[in-house]
Order: C-alpha cells, then sequence, then structure tokens
C-alpha cells in the first residue's frame, strides 16, 4: 500500500491539489493561488468528483476573501468558482455555505472535516451490501480522490477489503475522460483490492458471463423521486442491472440529494466539447467536423435504484416517502 | 461525395487492401504479397469486418496456391489464413469454399462479386424498416469497407438516404477499437448522411432524450434461435432498445448464419490483448499491470432482435422456425 494522497490540501499559500487529468503516469501536486485558478482547476477535471470539488471551492472562496478586499470583486470570485460545473449541486452547496459563515476558512475546514467522516459513515453503512468475494461492477471514480475524503462507492469497496470480504471489481474505463481506467484501478490497487478494467461496452457480457453479483456507482445529484444524476454510462450500467437481475446501488452523502426537485427532468445535463469523444491525447479519431454528442452525465431513474447509501444508512425504495426523513 | 474506396482488390501482383487502423486520418493501400501477409492484416484488424476478412482471405488462399506448388506448404498456409480470427464465421466459410474450388482465383472472384449482390439486395430488403427522418443508433463499422461491398447495416442507412428518406445517424464510437469514430462516421459523410458520433456509454441517453426510432447493426455470427455475436457493445444496445420500446434490427448476408448453433452459448468469445483497453494510442491511461477484461464480442439473444435482414428479405421471430426457410 503506498502512501495516502490528498486529493486537496489548504496550507496557508493558496490550495495544493492533485492533478487528477496526469494520473496513474504522474503524480503531481499543484498550487492553486487566486480564485480563478480554482474555477479552472474545476472546469478543466483537473480537481473533479462531486465533494472534491465542493471542499476545494469551499476553499477557494476562503482564499479569495483572503486577497480581495473588494467586496464587489469578491462576489465575483466565488461566482466565478460557483459556476465552475453546472451540474454538480455540492460545489454550489459548499459555496453558499462558505459564504454565509463568520469565519469561511474554519468553515471550508469544516466542510473537509465533514466530508472525511461523512465517508467513513457511508462505508461502515455500505457494507451490508456487500456479500464475502462480492463481484462488484462500478463506473467513473468515486474513491478517496474524488471525494478529499474516504470515497463513496469505492470507499464501500475499500472497507469491505479491510473487512476481509475479499471482493473482487470489474471497473469500467469511464469514457470519454476515462476516469475509471485511470483512477478506480489505481486506486483499488493501492489499496489491495482484486480489481479488472474493461470498456464500457463490455459490462453487460461481464454481467451475464462474470457472475457480477453487485453494481456500485456514486452520484453528482439526487431528485426526491430517486432520479439520479451521474456520469454518463450510469443509465446504461442501471438498465442492463434490472435485465440481469442485479441489485443496483448509488452510494453518496446527503449533500448530494436536492429534494426541490420532483424529479430528473429538472436536472440540467452538462453537455461538454466535442474533442473529449473526437480526439485522444492530442490525436483526433474521427473526421474533422464531425458533429458530437457528449453529454457528461445521464440520469438513472429511481425505480431502477435498489437502494441508496448516505452517512445516515441505507434507503430504501418507495423514494418519494423514504428519502426525505432520511435526509433529515 | 469522395471517390468510392475498396477495401480489397486483387491485383495480380498480390492484393491490395486498405489499412483500415489509419482511417480516417490517412488512406493507405498496402499490398499484400503472401499468406502471411493476408493473416497478418487480418490478425492485426488492418483489414477487418467479417465479409471483408472473408473475401480478402479467399484472395489469399488462391495467391497461396499461384505461389506454393507443394501441398502440404499450401495447406498450412490456408490454415494460417483461416485460424487468423477464431470467432468470424464468413473467414472458414469462405476459405473452405475456395479450397474445394477448381479454379481458386475464379472463386475467390466469385465470393466478391457475389458479396457486392447481396449488399445491395440487403440494402434494397432493409429499407422498409427505415421510415422518413428516422433516427438511427448504429455500433461499430458495417459500411463498405467492412464488407468489400456495399455494407450491411450502414449499407441500408446509405440506400434510405439514396431513396430521399434524409436518415439521422448516432454512431457509437465503439471502443476499444474505435471503428464507429473512425470509419463510420467517415463512410456516412462521405455518403452525405446526417451523422453525430458518441461514446458508447451514451447510448441510453440518447435512446431516451435524442428520440432514436430505430437501433441496427451488424453482426459475426448468427445461431439458429436468432443469438447474434457481434462487436463487443452490441448486447447492451439490445438490451436499451428493449428498454425504451425501440426496435433493434440486426443486418447480415445468409452466410453469417450457422445453422449448427442451437444457441450463442456455443459461440467462442475471442478476447483481446489488454493493451487495447489499457493504452490508447501507445500511451498507457491505466497503471502498469491492470488486469483487463477485454471480449472482442458478446452475444445478443435472438428475443431481442425484432428482425433479421438478409440478402433474402426481413426475417421475423420465432426464429427457431424462421430462420432455416428464410436461409434456403
Amino acid at each position: 500500500m503506498q502512501p495516502h494522497l490528498d486529493a486537496v490540501a489548504w496550507d496557508g499559500d493558496g490550495i495544493l491539489y492533485l492533478d487528477q487529468r496526469r494520473l496513474p503516469l504522474e503524480v503531481r501536486i499543484e498550487r492553486a493561488r487566486t480564485a480563478d485558478d480554482v474555477a479552472g482547476a474545476i472546469a478543466s477535471l483537473a480537481v473533479r468528483g462531486a465533494p472534491c470539488i465542493g471542499i476545494f471551492g469551499a476553499y477557494g472562496v476562503a482564499l479569495a476573501r483572503a486577497q480581495l478586499s473588494d467586496d464587489a470583486a469578491f462576489a465575483d470570485a466565488a461566482a466565478r468558482i460557483r459556476s465552475a460545473r453546472p451540474t454538480a449541486v455540492n460545489l454550489a452547496w459548499a459555496v453558499d455555505r462558505v459564504l454565509q459563515a463568520p469565519d469561511m476558512l474554519a468553515e471550508a475546514r469544516a466542510i473537509h472535516h465533514e466530508q472525511i467522516e461523512m465517508d467513513a459513515a457511508i462505508a461502515r453503512a455500505g457494507l451490508e451490501l456487500i456479500p464475502q468475494h462480492a463481484r462488484i461492477l462500478t463506473h467513473c471514480n468515486t474513491g478517496p480522490i474524488a471525494t478529499a475524503g474516504g470515497g463513496t462507492a469505492l470507499g464501500i469497496i475499500i472497507e469491505a477489503q479491510r473487512a476481509g470480504r475479499a471482493p473482487v471489481v470489474f471497473a469500467d474505463e469511464t469514457r470519454p475522460l476515462l476516469q475509471g481506467a485511470r483512477l478506480t484501478t489505481f486506486e483499488l490497487a493501492q489499496a489491495g483490492v482484486d480489481v479488472t478494467l474493461q470498456a464500457d461496452a463490455a459490462a453487460a457480457i461481464a454481467m451475464q458471463r462474470k457472475k457480477i453479483d453487485v453494481v456500485l456507482v456514486g452520484a453528482d445529484r439526487i431528485a426526491r423521486n430517486g432520479d439520479t444524476a451521474n456520469k454518463i454510462g450510469t443509465y446504461a450500467l442501471a438498465v442492463l442491472a434490472k435485465y440481469h437481475g442485479i441489485p443496483f446501488y448509488v452510494a453518496a452523502p446527503r449533500s448530494t440529494f436536492d429534494l426541490s426537485l420532483a424529479s430528473g427532468a429538472e436536472i440540467v445535463i452538462e453537455e461538454r466539447h466535442a474533442d473529449e469523444v473526437a480526439a485522444f491525447g492530442g490525436t483526433r479519431v474521427a473526421p474533422e467536423g464531425v458533429r458530437v454528442y457528449n453529454p457528461a452525465f445521464d440520469v438513472t431513474p429511481g425505480e431502477l435504484i435498489a437502494a441508496f447509501v448516505t452517512e445516515g444508512g441505507i434507503v430504501r425504495p418507495p423514494y418519494v416517502t423514504t428519502l426525505a426523513p432520511a435526509l433529515r
């Protein structure tokens, strides 16, 4: 097991962050010195993972407050951070919380500490969903790097490994940005978990022939009927899991739920640049000028989700009645 | 519309072929001068697409016969070509047919000519499945380059375009080898068809939000109950199409059906090298040593397939009773 890597850390002279785009080939720590550095690192996905973005944004607002005595300039800077990615609710939530606090840095630190505690609680709660030697399919990255804590879905898997359950994990590579190939395999291997990488398109045959017991993913935003926005490809996994009779679980902290949304139809889906699909590592793979459909997220209907795991425990359907009390 | 590109062509001094790995960035014609050149080009996917492989292999056997007077050496050469890829039935079928012919080159040419005629018949037959302005999702590459004729699934789409139906196509990139990004978008753009590229993981949201009317794919091998081996990712599309109430069609010549197979359980799934997933264009994207599950194909249950399109017409379920007479 290699030394633990912190995804983000306040160091008095700005915010240190791990440039996640370079993993697993290079472990590079950068320093954000201004609010625009923070917003830029979020928009470029150098810092990613909904909870991690929230913590990074919170420190970013505290940094801006320390640097900008002009209230209008500070408000602009905070707004730039808050809008750096439109879909993840954690970012706006964390920024707003810091803005309302008397000591912004203390509040950002509190958000970070709470995340570490929350992730630990999610990991403990999720353990009951993971049988001995469970074969688990996961998507994107939901580990310690994504949350700046212990991770959500991967946190549960790593907890199962610590508890001696020896899970066997199939990790989708997660096109277009390959967070599964680059980060999930890296984090699970670090934690000693048995992990196999596959193309997203291999998930169906893996369910059929590799005897997957559980599909376990994270979330970016969850409506009050359980509809869940998560990385593009998640919705397909939920449909495939239902077809194969495999339970589909979502692990997320309470802050990811947005009960002001009646359903997923109200969630705005971010569409990202064509080159994420049409090029790879600077090399074009599709003809010049081809049109590209590149939604960053999709919405999984709550009816396909067997349970949510939050820091408060397991929540089962019907979500329209179970979610609100579970989130209190 | 650019000039038509032949995927393979006999030229008296060997077999010319288009190196499909370099498309769409480079159009490079190579010459196979020996049986091993032919087997190597098939194994490396420089020549790909089940029917195209069959025609190329057929010419390869004729080439070997012209070069090798020793019968044992010739038999070895033919066997190397025949086994260059294990799953595609067309290759073994074409090689065996040439081996049994008195004039092997004439037989290879006949196979090629029949392919062109077959593809035209498939395109005409499939037209009835494509409504005006149909929104079509497709996977992998099934165009003229893949068959060395007019194409199967893409042949139908191009025929619909010629017939003024103005189809709108969403093409999966088709990881790991990106035949959709590299070849399908290239061929459809050449034919003037409205095409949009997407990651494989975006197929579910495309069905949901882009109002896909039809899913249309090719096949590598089909059992007598309709179970269909095709490029990895096809099975997921069929499950997703069923969930969204979208008809899922498979276009393939009669030679792709293997009625000696009772079901897809008898189809051997080729697993390919880990680096196809763990690296991209020579750059690693996953940690060194990570285990990879990389099946080249999956098997779609016949019960998920609304119809097959062959050169003889449309075949509908129940396939155990309809396929055999349709293939006579």
